[in-house]
């Protein structure tokens, strides 16, 4: 329990950022104290083997853990856990302070880096599910669900011409007088020149009308959901707006130099989005975190990123994502909206960005995930188990919260908390992927506790830790003028819209948190 | 100029190092004091490209560079830059310090991890010296030369192997009564089984008797010359004993488990070795600095290694190569004994260690390197040219050093000094790579000064930044009761041969350091 309320905090904290050499100290100290709730890196086990041994310390194919494998004897089946996650009445319930803007930015950040295998690429003497404990990350926040995972898919998504006017540009097309992504498919078959990207996941499930539209981009996950699509579309846009601002800056620099300038400064704007909008949206405080690089130049915990397998666990809302959406003029079906890019290219992107603003998310926590969705946490709980992921309780220990003694100090939910006792014989054999969800969501945030201090802990760590943002690198000339002055510019998503639609944002409202939120 | 000399220097030390935490804190600042004259990794930029760019960040085929691309107007040629390094008399100037057995350490050390491309990988629109920018290297010491660069490689060298006195051993042989690896030709053709390893440099100029003793191993200079075999035929021992060792403590463990864990402990006894017994060596001072893994736990400088250009070109210490070395009865010209494993078979592995730390090595500086390996040297200050690296008097400055005014500032060898001035026009302008060889060597040191500089602060900077060695991994259950065991009771590369041939090594005298030295 906080000692001040919401109201008392947010005067407090004013008065704090009122005076920026304490709002600076506060920020690091802040920083620090959620980062060092864990473990420093490296972690001494991934899931190449369950003792320790080189190809698990430096095989970043396969997932980071934070804890080792746990040895539980009694658990209930998968499926009798279900009923935990189910929607009980027909309407969902909504998070308080949350738009879907959330959810749609948690999943583009997240499809960057927490990257479970898809394909089945088992080498000799592996079991089938061997996938599930292997990633095709690169542990980095490096934006390449635009500018993709490899060098070969880069040199596709960029025009690379020397130009005037083109150089340093990522391909793109114009429609309804709007920039957007090349399309991948070309009369019904995919453009050659984008081969070596990854195929979106689930096209082959498509028609022929959703598929011609689909776009072609670094990310196997962002043709997924217009939303996310969406803000693709918006850093593909500001990346070409910095392209061309940094060629008039600077006529003499090659396609070459002002690509991979525009990039460092998107990758390093993208990053302050992380922290400043989406992290100042989790956070149940009312300080304003800022994503100054300093603060991990000297850390203990500034050590190579590592994606866990916990940390790709813990990331799955689907209880956040509505029933309905309203692109149209009626709501419909979040369903008809999959791989249905065509409703973005109808808005445009200033009014998508306005239509998922204006639309409440559901609130992450137990039962309400649709029954459509349910088979997803299935086979997160099978994940969890295929990876012997250790208890829930154990996870507590670990972040330094208290152990679970009753079922109440999971969910103050008596339904809840009677479901539970039913399952497990003790509430410290609650599994992780069960406990997290089944927490009560902390007020002023979206997330239930647990949840909350790992994304806390996994967004600092892995987020300041970039090599664009560290001491000798974060400097004006890494980013050349206009693109340093973006940087110093940006501090929401807003920002980004705003210069890059025609005409501004006016006051449109574009923002993580609901209009109509009041704090608890 | 030391303060002290030399014998009053060992007495002050003794007396410190007789207070194991005073000995601990010194070590430590020692340590600090040598890393922190670099700027800390990440360097801002690699030979990807001269900008800061996520490719130069990210992809660690390219090589890191300490410093940015220098501009110089005017440079000698490099053929009359040679006359620096070649030879004066038709004697060696020895080192009054070293014994072979220096260079050997060196070059087996090295081979792991400054591994500029020798194939020319060339993709389109890359110029064919591309590959001296690139490397092969892991960026780790990794002890690659015995386990490879790649899984495929290490699963080529194992037994794979369940059955018990077989399990988590690499592959070997019995020579006369005496373990070495497989060879690697077998009826005169690549035995397939080592299909995937990397082909000895050089083998396609040998005659079939040298071709047929070539060793099946992880480096491709492993078989060069037949002391760096001689090191990594006593790790291959050290790792078969030690699995033995961990099968006998657990025999319940797999094969994989034991394997794991010997090579965990090989690894570790390697970095000890090179920072106990080779850094002490090179040191000029007789503190004996120790490879105290927690110096690095929470030092700013414990950040991802990359191996640069630099290091690798300062490396090249082809003076230290004698002239002739007595592996028979009499002396033999030493291009006599590249390739020629029949050498150490036929002194077998104390005798070769015996008689490689007889015999003197040379002394790294100037005008001293064989006139048949000039043309290496040509090659390096190429090398040099075509990354552009600044000038000598740059990188003195960036260790905080002075910028050399006269010619003497580099050399106080009058003929040196004399020939830089009639080649340069101003003391500022002399190439990194002939500065660094033309410096007087440091008294009581094998090494000049700028090198020395260099390859102590990359041997701390990257030797204790390995991750066997990080906080939450350096602890006996990472390595089992017998590595645990070993790691603390090998000080020098002689505990190891003790341990690895028939009735110990008893008397025979094994150092890096000459038995006949006297501190200068």
């Amino acid at each position: 329990m906080p000692l001040f309320s919401y109201s008392v905090q947010e005067k407090i904290f004013a008065a704090v950022e009122a005076i920026p050499p304490l709002a600076k100290w506060v920020n690091r100290l802040l920083i620090n104290r959620i980062v060092k709730r864990a473990r420093s890196r490296p972690h001494p086990l991934s899931t190449a083997h369950d003792f320790v041994s080189w190809k698990g310390l430096t095989d970043r194919r396969w997932s980071g853990r934070h804890l080792p494998p746990g040895v539980r004897t009694t658990m209930p089946e998968v499926d009798d856990l279900l009923d935990l996650f189910e929607r009980r009445d027909s309407t969902q319930r909504l998070c308080p302070k949350s738009t879907c803007l959330f959810p749609a930015f948690a999943q583009y950040l997240t499809d960057g880096f927490l990257r479970t295998e898809t394909d089945n690429l088992i080498a000799k003497g592996e079991t089938a599910d061997t996938r599930l404990r292997r990633n095709t990350s690169n542990h980095e926040i490096d934006m390449c669900t635009l500018y993709g995972r490899t060098q070969a898919q880069t040199d596709a998504l960029r025009l690379s011409s020397e130009t005037r006017g083109e150089k340093g540009r990522l391909r793109s097309q114009k429609l309804n007088e709007e920039e957007y992504s090349p399309f991948l498919y070309s009369d019904g078959q995919v453009d050659p020149d984008f081969a070596v990207l990854d195929r979106p996941l689930g096209e082959s499930d498509l028609t022929d009308e959703l598929r011609a539209k689909l776009f072609a981009v670094g990310g196997d996950r962002v043709n997924s959901v217009p939303q996310v699509a969406m803000l693709n579309t918006l850093f593909l846009r500001e990346h070409n707006r910095l392209a061309g601002e940094i060629e008039t800056a600077h006529p003499d620099w090659s396609d070459e130099r002002i690509f991979e300038t525009a990039r460092n400064t998107v990758i390093v704007i993208f990053i302050k989005m992380v922290v400043e909008d989406y992290i100042n949206h989790i956070a149940p405080v009312p300080f304003k975190l800022k994503a100054d690089p300093s603060v991990a130049w000297r850390a203990p915990w500034n050590k190579p990123n590592w994606i866990t397998v916990e940390f790709s666990l813990l990331y799955r809302w689907h209880a956040l994502i509505p029933d309905t959406l309203q692109w149209d003029a009626t709501p419909q079906p979040v369903s008809s909206t999959f791989m249905n890019n065509a409703l973005l290219l109808k808005a445009g992107l200033l009014q998508s960005f306005r239509l998922i603003s204006a639309t409440p998310a559901g609130e992450v926590g137990p039962r309400n995930t649709a029954k459509p969705l349910l088979h997803v946490e299935k086979s997160s709980i099978e994940q969890d188990r295929f990876c012997q992921l250790a208890s829930y309780s154990d996870y507590r220990n670990y972040l330094g919260q208290s152990r679970p003694t009753h079922w109440s100090n999971i969910s103050t939910d008596p339904d809840v908390a009677t479901k539970l006792s039913k399952l497990y014989d003790d509430p410290r054999n609650v599994d992780f992927h069960v406990g997290l969800f089944c927490e009560d969501r902390v007020p002023n945030s979206p997330l239930p506790s647990l949840i909350l201090s790992f994304v806390a802990l996994d967004a600092f760590s892995q987020a300041l830790t970039n090599p664009l943002l560290s001491e000798h690198v974060f400097r004006p000339s890494t980013f050349s003028e206009p693109g340093w002055r973006a940087i110093q510019s940006t501090n929401v998503l807003r920002d980004i819209v705003d210069r890059n639609v025609a005409g501004g944002a006016g006051d449109t409202f574009i923002s993580m948190t609901r209009q109509d939120w009041v704090p608890e």
